[in-house]
């Protein structure tokens, strides 16, 4: 396993590319390309949680996908402090806000593809995955990979950077929907002025600008096969935004599988102990998530395998 | 991930300790000991087969274990080339032979020790894991760990280097079961004479050897805890070497559990296409071995988490 960090911008320590490169010059399928799965750890695009991004990309590594882990443009620049998030302390920050984590996804893809011989990276497969606030960056990419907003900042002709599928976990897609229904609760309310203010620059954006970051209005036959997971208790960012993009899918006739399970409170990651801090973020029904992604991915993403190993061949053509 | 390769001899290139040690210093159990599991490649000790490597380090990383790679003595010496084990081309290797391999398998306990604090290894809870030929060194070790041939040749306390479990994929268990069942078929008796000659420097040892290197034979109330699984159409190794290990840990009393399943062949591995060579390598019903594994060993495994977040006391003590 290659395990290396590469910054995307030279001068800057936050924003990163980590890789779980499966080198292995084997026996196996280690000598041909294997598909890859980009990850968005989440964070309210103030930091991004280690809870998404290691044992994440062990899940995707153990079904024999290259892995990457993403840490996309936040708030805090990847500093261990945390804001205070309730109050009124957050102040535009013109570096990290929207649109540099969705170009980065981008950035991220031209790093990869830059290195996919050396990396064995099959770059017609190569999904993104997000959870929270990365599911909605993941998102956001989903309908912004072919568009100015990212081609012509990166100056690449689109097809070096089509997406061939997302995973969307507890995913945030809809920032009108968002603005109207948390606005009842004080605490929430606070915490997504909070997070505007460090996603789009002001703590109460126009209709106009709250539409342009709502990946679930601008879905497009473009948007590539998705995937879904969220719990119909999370209280933080509530499982209508995962509703609400599957529709969106359905209406514009994208593949899409979704998985709604009843219990579990917002950020499980992978719901197991591998990334829980507490017991309280261990949901074994939720957990099911990651063999229904390996078979919804497989379905894509299975390795090109022959039938038979050469020494099968050689028995059966009695060359034994 | 912290993944580097240590030689366990330092004038030696074959024997060595490749390290998948998760040491992400973030907010989740990242900061805490965690157990760790030591994976002993098969390869009928001609060799150490990659698709027991990675792929099975792979999946107790994604359960949130360090995972370890042991390549241990094996005849060809880490060089590509296979010999013709169905020839009579096999030579006595003084220094490839047992009781290296058996050996070895403490010299990596030792070394992960010596590290542990570095690493976050808690050495209380080190599983060894090992498939047909790497799963009989496992289990040579479940069963010689503490008796002088392992710890007078490393001048160490048996506590030093004591194992907490046992995972045996489609092991060898018998020497004598085997001589007795294989030789009625020529082409298993060429295998195994050729084995033998790698492994203990002759084609047909004495019934004192091959009793000395049959752990279901040896089993004590000293051998760790024990998983077991195989197929019942092994016609490599028969399962009938997991059943009598199986049945000898029952007569000592000995934690373990044993999941045989009916279809597929010898050499496994995690039974997917991260680990296989042909599609002729991937059974559905045997992959289950890993969610089964995960499950036995959180039981004795699982890490040491609080109730709830750190944000979940402050909402419940009222302090937000």
């Amino acid at each position: 396993m290659f395990t290396e960090v590469f910054r995307l911008y030279e001068d800057r320590e936050d924003v990163t590319l980590t890789t779980y490169v499966i080198n292995e010059k084997g026996e196996m399928h280690g000598q041909g390309k294997r598909p890859a799965v980009l990850i968005c750890p989440g964070g309210g695009y103030f930091n991004c949680s280690d809870r998404e991004a290691e044992p994440v990309a062990m899940q995707f590594a153990a079904m024999g996908y290259h892995a990457f882990v993403l840490r996309y443009s936040t708030y805090t620049q990847g500093r261990d402090e945390f804001p205070d998030v309730f109050g009124k302390s957050i102040k535009p920050n013109p570096v990290t806000k929207h649109p540099a984590p969705v170009r980065e996804i981008g950035m991220a893809m031209l790093l990869i593809r830059e290195h996919s011989e050396e990396w064995a990276v099959d770059m017609d497969r190569v999904a993104v995955c997000g959870f929270s606030a990365g599911a909605h960056n993941t998102a956001m990419y989903g309908v912004y990979w072919d568009k100015p907003l990212v081609t012509e900042y990166l100056g690449v002709d689109k097809e070096m950077i089509r997406p061939a599928a997302l995973i969307l976990g507890y995913t945030l897609s809809d920032y009108i929907f968002m603005r109207d229904s948390v606005f009842g609760n004080p605490m929430d309310a606070d915490f997504f002025k909070g997070s505007n203010t460090a996603f789009l620059g002001e703590a109460e954006p126009d209709e106009e600008t709250l539409r342009s970051v709502s990946p679930a209005r601008l879905v497009t036959d473009q948007t590539p096969p998705t995937y879904l997971w969220a719990t119909s208790e999370d209280s933080l960012v509530p499982v209508q935004h995962s509703i609400r993009m599957a529709h969106a899918l359905a209406d514009h006739k994208v593949p899409f599988e979704m998985h709604i399970f009843e219990q579990g409170p917002h950020g499980l990651s992978v719901s197991t102990q591998a990334s829980a801090v507490s017991q309280s973020q261990i949901y074994p029904d939720a957990a099911k998530w990651i063999p229904l992604v390996s078979a919804w991915l497989e379905k894509r993403f299975a390795l090109d395998l022959p039938e038979k190993t050469p020494f099968e061949e050689m028995l059966e053509k009695g060359e034994l």
